[in-house]
């Protein structure tokens, strides 16, 4: 596959650019994605190692839409916005084609941060890591093995410290993090409810996902009444994917010292201005703990989860539901068909097998 | 004093009792001041041992607000509805007359949770404690050696989990619970920055109080602007006793693994719709902790905050600013001015000094 000496050869790579912020809903006519070459292998006389990586699965994730944005400077972003004409990026699975990092060599399987593109050159190869599990999907690296499988065991295991018994909420429940975080629950022993937008996703969760009860929340007039109907007991752990009324209301159910696992807020990040939450007094008699994070403070833990999880999925403990797309020409629509809860399960665009 | 056998001498008791439930701000008519009698000794043929105790001080707390009103059933408070016509109840100091208890005798000194009236007949005397530190002021016992002492010495050292170095951000600082927070906070070796509602209370927090900087709200156009002044690289521990509008500008300007010690919300308490809170999704990227506590749940290390607290008290480490009305008829408006900021440090009643 290689070129001769410092003359590589040359693939087409399609690449997916910003190609206006967002402000409200993304729409596909955001991004474009563009035509250019790579050379095939990391170019002679650069100053630092870098990896070159064939993009295998793009992962579709909600966070990205905080990128999308055009922050002021000095506010509080998740991370730097991308820039208009750029090639996009995010975790994504690859099979390294050339490489003049030691710790890396031709034929490697990683997942890290990628660009949205057929190839990518990697140029801080620190940032990616080695798959272990090649016996189980690829795919499940931009998953349950990946970011979204570690920001549901940190969530859950980390922050929420589940007891046995406790009553457990996740909303966004069939998605990437929520389908992860309500099987953990469950292994710990906890009694999970979940919500999700369609009833076919409800389904999901009872049957696929293991989930004790679940409920439609578009199809709910009261969304208090469906949180007393299915944990009439109130919460012990809150997996909040979604912020706006859904954390709203389910503050005001929570038990006495109970914590609220602060992950996402999907319903939060296409307005112009949030939505006011109005229950967080009830946290001070309540004792209420209500913790924000992010996966990036957990990737010390990341061997240690990548073992436990490939066993919970083996064993079957843990089950996976993922929405695969085809072709990187998909991947602006399935990233925008996240905001309207259009995938089912965990959304991943398929750039090639191998 | 005690009478003979069984019949009891008497004397007069003037109680506070709630007269209707309050929506909106508290008001001095919302209470009555009624007069009755008491006998001075336990009545005999208790079946439950019984503490006769006259009050000495009684002090003035905001979460007694949320006793005012009356809750709908589940509803979330703090403790039970006060009852129409009832005498109104908080803590309080108070001195044994009797006791049918073997584990208090007339003469001691305590405090603990007592009737708003001159004299109370404690059948749960397990909820008193007696006073060890005889040589300071008893009022002190309402206040930072009492339960607004250990509020503050929970919420920092427990919940908040202070490092040296910390940028230390409270509200409602010269009150019973903010001047504590904040000494405490400044002996772990903090930055301490408090708010208050004029400048003769911002001139106590840094001449008494030793306060490193803090700020007249009321006089504060941009309160975004004030934080960023006096903490210009943001907040790690907001211990927050107002809510509302201020919780939510903290928020925008914590830094990353910063605590929130939700104490109370005082700006809060007399609205029939609470303030929305906007800028919680920052406590995602920002891994920030948001949490509520009380101070039931502390109780268990009373004994070590008295004798650490004393000491700090006899070192000079931490000073107190007592606010004094005296006589029962005083408690109402005395307790009403909480609302309004119109007491200078912890508001309490003296009723008699011994």
């Amino acid at each position: 596959m290689a070129g001769g000496g410092d003359d590589a050869a040359a693939a087409r790579n399609k690449m997916v650019v910003l190609k206006r912020h967002v402000t409200g809903f993304p729409m596909e006519e955001d991004m474009e994605v563009v035509v250019g070459a790579v050379g095939l292998r990391v170019p002679a006389g650069s100053s630092t190692p870098a990896v070159l990586v064939k993009n295998l699965y793009l992962s579709c994730d909600p966070w990205m839409r905080g990128r999308m944005s055009k922050h002021d400077e000095g506010a509080t972003a998740p991370a730097p916005d991308f820039v208009i004409g750029e090639t996009m990026e995010n975790y994504g699975v690859g099979k390294v084609i050339d490489s003049t990092h030691p710790e890396f060599k031709s034929g490697d399987l990683v997942w890290g941060m990628s660009g949205w593109e057929e190839y990518t050159l990697v140029y801080q190869p620190e940032s990616l890591i080695k798959i272990n599990h090649t016996e189980l999907p690829l795919s499940y690296y931009t998953g349950v093995l990946g970011m979204t499988g570690l920001t549901a065991y940190a969530g859950v295991m980390e922050v929420g410290r589940p007891k046995r018994g406790d009553f457990v909420f996740v909303s966004a429940a069939s998605g990437a993090v929520g389908q992860v975080a309500g099987q953990l629950a469950k292994i710990a022993g906890c009694y999970v409810v979940g919500s999700a937008g369609s009833d076919e996703k409800v389904d999901l969760l009872k049957t696929k996902f293991g989930f004790d009860d679940a409920f439609n929340y578009k199809s709910e007039t009261d969304f208090a009444a469906a949180l007393k109907r299915c944990l009439p007991d109130g919460i012990d752990i809150y997996f909040d994917n979604v912020g706006g009324a859904t954390l709203d209301a389910a503050l005001l159910h929570m038990r006495h010292g109970g914590r609220v696992v602060v992950c996402g807020m999907i319903s939060q990040y296409n307005l112009e201005e949030p939505d006011g939450l109005r229950n967080m007094l009830c946290i001070i008699p309540k004792a209420v703990r209500v913790e924000g994070f992010n996966v990036a403070g957990y990737f010390h833990m990341y061997s240690r989860f990548e073992e436990e999880m490939a066993r919970y999925i083996k064993e079957g403990k843990i089950a996976v539901v993922e929405d695969v797309v085809e072709g990187i020409e998909s991947a602006p629509v399935a990233l925008v068909g996240l905001f309207s809860g259009r995938n089912l399960g965990k959304q991943l665009v398929a750039l090639a097998r191998e």
